[in-house]
């Protein structure tokens, strides 16, 4: 069995990471840390695990953690990176965290984050985790940068045809995010008296720190070398409790027609086992990757503007969180890449 | 006075303009009309106006409607068109009619509703009824093309910076639709458990038939003569069951900034009530405006890339059909524009 | 014109009264205070309302608010009576009160309020405002106790079998309250990832501070002098934004049909313009009330156990606070009961 | 492994039964069997099964069927008992059946089911399959009954109470369901405009079919011998996918306080790895069971009324049909109760 530490379990991720590691076949939760929440057993705040998990968080003994063959941190921006120098030097061998302190290089996540990056030594070491399109260097990372989920959504969505040069690299993204992306704290926007009913944009005009990961990941796998990719992205907070759908718009370069597309698409994936290529011209639907480490995608073609529209669903918790996360875990361990990540998503 | 009669009186649309007309000052209801429920009550389809109105829907009498001043027509796309002609010649003053059947050109009608158009002759009578764009020809109309819910939230967002020639003509708008705006009858679509924590996009591929409306309304505004719009449409259907919410994303043909381009939207709207412009940068929320006439609009600026993001808020059933369409009456009567649509948007 | 002041206006009881007195012929809203928003327009917080107040939240100035015709205090339970007196000091001639404070006597608030009652001055003044029972005296009334939600839903369902003598006084009411009955606040039960999709029942064992207050009101009005009504009441938090779905389940005295028990009520209220009795098995339905003053009640009887089933549903908001001020305000000012409070319910 | 057919896959209890048995560890799919969809595969239908399921539907075949070690009959009532017969004699060695159909004696079933029933001789063979009352009888049966969605989430929350003989054998018992209760069919009343924000009892005035499943489970278990329970029960649909939440209120007999009430319910479960019974006090919440085959119970002591508020909480589709089917099946195969079932609730 793999020993792992939780880092952070109280909050969403956290909580997601404990569920998933718990039903896993070839894993077992050493520890799950909480500095708010010492001492309570996990079953007080998330009375959904009564019968799949009956720890306590504990405060963070980092030698203790330090001792698991894999440890999370799912904390929240800027934490991360105080504490992964401290477990390095106390020997843990194998690091994922889902902040985003380690994803960006450290110029670029000083302007984004807008704060100093204090673990800059690390940055060489950290593997880019979106696990199907960086599965070798998964497997031999120490410390691995889980994808952002707005990143994952739209990076799994357009990077068949923009490796394939059958799209300009510069595409406008709008997703839809579950409320549960704004995590467990109370605030006004996440009232359900203001969440439901409603849709409300925000970090509008681009200044989501989310941009620069995403066309990152897309500048990486560009066609033409040195061609930079560009988002134009909004985020809009929907009355959904998971979830992110991305709505992609981008010019054709040639007159591919939808069931080239989506050939390119499933080719790309092949050997993917958590991403399906719908038929050509069907959406893909939210609630159908609610729960699940699934990623859909469908395609179509607007011939009258010669452009394409690529959908994708994925649940933020999940294939957008923790559930990568896990999957970075099984390829890092040379486990089956689905080993505990088979549950299909909640529909009905 | 104003007498009115409501033909189509069960569909969403059609119940939502007897609401606003049951508590117009000064419009009474003559009669509403439905070929299923003739007979029926309309509290027993719709207990909500218990103690509002005390109608029974009717067969449709046509030389009693003409005899009405305004002759609401809430029927499915292709059936106002059989029906409008027959009215005119009964001597039907006004006509206001929510479906899509005069709303474009014949040859244009044809190819996106997929239908031959069977009453051309009273294309040329009919006005298009985007009121804040067309007061001047509403008022004179006897016959209005109430316009769509998308090319309504669209239309009134982009409109203001097209016409200052602030922006490309080349928009992508992706919008989040209520499931009332498929209509009262039922569908695997519109299942509680399917629309529930869901997002689908549908018509993908620019194939939705509110696309040429859209572009019309913008080409007909732009600011270099003989310019044409085009617009880049994808409608996602949401766990809402009203609203338009639309996210639009344009180059910028100037460095203006969103200061600037707010000042240009509000002094567009300066005359117009039901239309607000929010502050740069911040967003519209999709329920401050349900159940009102209101439209809400944001903008920002995304500098990086130069583009401009404009949200709007609508209701669909009210700014975007039957509110719209009180909104038109009130015009070509010579009434106060907001007689009868006072109500705000209920939240929480 | 009715001059009237909202004190605690922000919050949710408050803003439902500034939309209903914005939009009332008879009433013009004087001030809205807020301790915390002073300074702020209230669209600030409540977008809705642009184009229907342009108010801004202000520090309470007790002098100038006591020259208003009516005052209604929307604050938290406990900061009403410390108020009150001030007021009538400073000689404002009507007040509504919107909290618990003036609803019961001294001994039984202290009890289930478990706070000291501050006014008890007040008590023998206050009426109790319930506008169906008690419209004589409210409008003599300078202080109304408007009631609480709960009460309002269960007493309007009980109050016609009550006073009849049709069923037992011993009644068990479960309800179903929207998120909105929580208040403004951010807390973790309002957290909509919480909230969506869930039912929690709160306060159960009969320990609701409502429950006196129903127990007051149907004691009140029981056919046989002196009896008692004793209610077993459970609140379940429901994922709806408004409303209060009252199910109420009493043991019937004699064998009366549904038919007859029906009757009794509709003719209870044959001159209460809010009230709907359904036909009997007809079950209200809580959306058809929504931001409605309106109250639906259904009733069906089991045979087999010679059982009674009343179903009640009424906004919590409007009915349930807000609208029921207004309501008792008309009548304390010899307005009709309807004035100001005409809007139906929002479906779909 | 164990061979399973599932005839009516395409439901919503036969897709639940699909899911759950494809990751079951010690059972296979055989077929799926509908008669509407046959030769489509089933992720057109329900895409959330893309990588867990790439079964086709199929016509059913009674032999092939009857070759399969377990057979689940998904159909609506009615149907089930025209081919149980057909699949006993021609082989089927254990039979689950979901439906109505084998839960009531003869006499009961004609009353409450209007309608004949057609085979009679197998109503003694079948055992009632409420799992944890009654697994020993299971663990021999052929033909399993498996109880309905609200006798189960009554059931379980009132049985240790009546088997103690603590309360009152006459309940109320109120019931919010998910929509999903209503199955896949479409309707006016689970369109998402009428079922979302809205609350709606049903069936009101003890006519619900459920009604004498609920007072048998409870009469074979009374504490004093030949006792009968009677349960005045009222359905609410609520907006929720997914769920049963019961509401029971009963008259304590003796002065037993929370804490004792707990510990008895806490007894009778104690080798019951499914339901949990929640500290005094505390309420269960729907959301934390949806998709588990879990059951939460909370008892609460109303000590002024003497009375006593059981509240639980299920899963309609899992613990209240095809979770508690399959759990049935691993009694009836020897396997441990949980296998297959593991599945902690989704929340958030």
């Amino acid at each position: 069995m793999i020993e792992t530490t939780v880092i952070g379990a109280s909050g969403y991720s956290g909580v997601e990471l404990v569920k998933l590691l718990a039903g896993h076949p070839s894993a077992h939760i050493k520890a799950i840390t909480s500095g708010t929440f010492a001492g309570r057993p996990i079953t007080d705040l998330y009375p959904n695990l009564l019968g799949t998990c009956s720890l306590a968080f504990s405060d963070l003994d980092v030698d203790e953690a330090a001792k698991s063959d894999v440890v999370f941190l799912a904390l929240p921006h800027g934490q991360s990176m105080k504490i992964a120098n401290t477990l390095k030097n106390a020997g843990a061998p194998k690091i994922i965290d889902l902040s985003g302190d380690f994803r960006l290089p450290a110029d670029s996540y000083e302007h984004w984050y807008e704060r100093p990056h204090t673990a800059p030594n690390l940055l060489d070491e950290a593997v880019y985790g979106l696990t199907e399109l960086n599965r070798d260097e998964i497997s031999e990372a120490t410390l691995v940068a889980n994808p952002g989920c707005f990143p994952t959504g739209i990076g799994l969505a357009a990077a068949p045809l923009i490796a394939a040069g059958a799209i300009d690299t510069t595409i406008t993204a709008n997703c839809l995010t579950g409320v549960s992306g704004a995590g467990r704290a109370t605030a006004e926007a996440t009232h359900f008296c203001r969440a439901d009913e409603n849709a409300t944009a925000y970090k509008i005009g681009g200044i989501h720190q989310h941009t620069p990961e995403i066309e990152n990941i897309l500048s990486a796998i560009t066609a033409t070398e040195d061609a930079t990719a560009h988002v134009s992205f909004t985020p809009v907070l929907a009355p959904i409790s998971r979830g992110i759908y991305s709505i992609l718009t981008a010019s054709l370069l040639d007159n591919l027609d939808e069931e080239t597309l989506a050939t390119i698409c499933a080719d790309f994936y092949e050997n993917s086992p958590f991403v399906h290529i719908l038929a050509p011209g069907v959406s893909p639907q939210l609630k159908m990757v609610a729960g699940s480490n699934h990623c859909h995608v469908g395609v179509a073609v607007d011939k009258r503007l010669n452009k394409v529209s690529i959908l994708s669903a994925i649940d933020n918790l999940v294939k957008g969180a923790a559930g990568q996360a896990v999957q970075n875990m099984n390829i890092m361990c040379g486990l089956d890449e689905t080993a505990g990540l088979t549950a299909p998503g909640l529909f009905p």
